[in-house]
């Protein structure tokens, strides 16, 4: 690892962070919170001061660029960085009194998870709220593509090795040739929408602010809730509409987008991650629907419709806003929604889970092997979207599975360390992990994870990065050979 | 596939059957259940038709013989042939008058799963007790293994094919070059451990039959309790004790006895699997020991490490036994019993589950993986006992992971139908698919299956026999081209 390269790289990310602060510091001035102002300022200059001197003295060499294990590491400690600072107006202003907290609701927040230790949101001041918000945005598209979108660099490969460390899922493609300019892209499309939603919101009567917020939460796939009651407390079937289907949106893969604006149609028509995902969408609906009306929760089709709607569009792009408290539905409901969680959102998009293209290549893979094992002289290829995957790519996926296997079953015995009941247990790691939010029972939507020991809080933060990171960068960091200088 | 040939096959599957059924024939004789004895007669003489019928009529060609596709349909068919048969006493003496209960019975027993409907099993005749236990014993080491052990042929492929479908492991190896000989050389190790064990339980003043029935159920890694309290019931540490010792034991992989009889120390001594299935059990055990201890479930040591000595043994080699009810434990104890479920006994033992040497080699898959992601220039193989694991091995065991998950979620789904809470129905699957029996909460050790819906029970026969036929023959079943005659 170019360790002086990474530290610099490092710093260039604190400062942007620095920056995005002033934003919430705007809120508070605008509505004349004192108090948190001065918190923003001085965790402003406090982490402009550091960054700023650590890109002062530690001096790389000119004509070094990242290698792949400098962007991973430079990915994994990036997002710990920034948790760090991020945390610190929570922490400082004593909205978050206890520091564990405070980094559970940071990491939380930027790897777009929504798991909250906060009882009552509504008791925090209007800046620390819009900074909340912000960290899922930003957190959402990435930090390391902003950063590669915004600071210039005459390294080509830089920029590519930092975006691949930051989203190394399956599908993930340049757009166009220069990273710096697919990062661009990507951050347009992406402000674009959210500016959209914002405005169907305020067509619908919210208020800007929250209109804002819940813009970027829902662009980041988050969940952080403005009100306590969460999007329910609009009690508006118009609102939770326009969620719903922005947050289906923001689910789907960007390059989707992309052929859009390009008009390259075969490329949606033909994209299997697509219907897949939308197919999964309109199952999930529909048999909650039946559920929840056999069983009496909803006595209208459209209340069941409404509901059923907006909770699976939340969970299965991994957002965790709720606007009924699911953990009350039937169990085939609550199931459903838990098998969602694990598969998540489409690759290259904002949302977390295992991501619906590994899942295809996963059962693509299995159903390949049944018909080896029966026809033993067949060729058999894995193909997605009329291409093969090549054995690479087959083999990344189920190592990716197997990582995810074992980190989920680590999580749940440390957490049962709790000994809150199972559900609770097993749906906190399927949530963090799966950068969800709530999950079922204690942790329910209704409910939240302040109750959890540190220990646990601790581990559920980790999982929630792992999860953002997809695992490889956070344990390559802890790998000796990563702090070995050169290699070969 | 060669029909002709696999009905035959399965002809003198069905007639062995009948064979076995003497043996409660003649239990029921000395316990002069005339009711009972009427039963059996019955079932035996229409057993023994119909298959002698099926062995007369359908002659296959004299020259063919099984190819890995007709033992697949074999391994598959006969089992579920075997199922069928074997539930006709508990259903025609109306001693389960449910013909749904008495399948999801026989299936339990026939895999070794010991999961059941019954409320009170004291109340059955002990005719019928002893066939419950004997198909434990006769589904542990495999009813192809037996058949290819007692049918003499002169086709050396036949027995192969026969012995490779029904365990798939990734270890099966012959002992010997002739597949006859190794069946022998398995049953007659099996026999004698069983022989051993029903002495020492003889010692401990365990009545003759409940010995039989314990061995018998502890032998094939079952797990159908005797008494209504299971082993508790005797209220003896010392039975406690020989039963743990012996479930462990049956968890080996049976190579380990065939080395030591051949003192071939070597093999042993390097054998990873069983340094971590035994590292395993001992870290479970005390973790158990200090977690029951500091919630004051047990208060002191001796009574912890017996309890959890002995639900540690009997869960991780899927036997199923309870003698505490571990239902009432703290959550990190229930969740180390559950994780140990997926774990599983050694390859080539009796016990269900995803196989340690499997979990071995996704760990070593993984650790190759990451190595590789850090150093890509680097050759990297996947090692197991010194030996270098062929690529195909390994991508076998990913995709059986991969097969696996999807029929577990799959059935999730269904079992949630039931509306029984998460911790039941995510319990009621692992236990099922793993051949365990008992899971958690409502089918936690002192409660039974009986509540579940017919939809729940058919659901879980078939885990039970997914997973004592390790998913691909099953599977294949139902493929089309399992039924064309021939492909190529």
């Amino acid at each position: 690892m170019n360790k002086k390269l990474v530290l610099n790289t490092l710093s260039k990310i604190g400062l942007i962070e620095a920056a995005l602060m002033l934003l919430p510091l705007l809120v508070t001035v605008y509505y004349h919170e004192y108090r948190t102002m001065r918190v923003f300022l001085y965790v402003i200059l406090f982490t402009a001061a550091i960054n700023a001197a650590l890109l002062f003295f530690v001096k790389p060499a000119r004509d070094k660029s990242l290698t792949s294990r400098d962007g991973i590491a430079v990915a994994a400690l990036g997002w710990i960085f920034l948790s760090f600072f991020g945390a610190l107006p929570y922490y400082v202003s004593g909205e978050i009194p206890h520091f564990i907290d405070a980094i559970f609701e940071s990491i939380s927040g930027f790897t777009t998870t929504g798991a909250s230790i906060l009882g009552d949101v509504e008791a925090l001041s209007q800046g620390m709220m819009f900074w909340r918000c912000l960290t899922h945005w930003v957190g959402g598209m990435g930090v390391l593509v902003l950063f590669v979108a915004l600071i210039p660099s005459d390294k080509k490969s830089s920029s590519l090795q930092l975006m691949r460390a930051e989203c190394p899922g399956p599908t993930v493609e340049k757009l166009v040739p220069k990273g710096r300019s697919s990062a661009m892209i990507l951050y347009v499309i992406y402000a674009a929408l959210t500016v959209i939603m914002v405005i169907f919101l305020l067509i619908g009567g919210m208020p800007l602010f929250d209109s804002c917020c819940h813009a970027m939460g829902t662009a980041g796939t988050g969940g952080f809730n403005v009100k306590n009651a969460g999007v329910g407390f609009y009690q508006s079937a118009y609102l939770e509409g326009v969620v719903t289907v922005f947050m289906i949106l923001f689910g789907v893969n960007f390059n989707i987008y992309y052929f859009l604006i390009m008009r390259k149609f075969v490329g949606i028509y033909k994209n299997t991650e697509l219907k897949v995902y939308l197919g999964t969408i309109i199952a999930s609906i529909s048999l909650i629907i039946y559920n929840t009306m056999s069983y009496g929760i909803y006595h209208s089709f459209s209340k069941a419709l409404r509901y059923a709607s907006f909770q699976v569009g939340s969970i299965m792009t991994s957002t965790g806003y709720a606007t009924a408290d699911f953990d009350r539905w039937p169990e085939l409901s609550k199931t459903i929604l838990i098998v969602l969680m694990f598969i998540g959102a489409c690759a290259g998009s904002t949302g977390g889970g295992f991501k619906v293209s590994r899942v295809i290549i996963l059962f693509k893979t299995a159903k390949r092997n049944l018909r080896k094992a029966m026809h033993p002289k067949a060729v058999n290829i894995v193909k997605s979207d009329d291409r093969a995957i090549d054995i690479e790519t087959v083999h990344s996926v189920s190592c990716y599975l197997i990582i995810y296997i074992f980190i989920f079953f680590a999580s749940l015995l440390i957490i049962s360390f709790n000994n809150f009941d199972f559900a609770t247990n097993f749906s906190s790691v399927t949530a963090c992990l799966n950068n969800i939010g709530p999950g079922i029972s204690r942790v329910g939507p209704m409910m939240n994870y302040y109750p959890l020991s540190d220990l646990s809080k601790t581990v559920l933060s980790v999982d929630m990065l792992l999860g953002r990171l997809e695992c490889l960068p956070l344990i390559m960091l802890v790998s000796p050979s990563m702090w070995v200088k050169k290699l070969y």
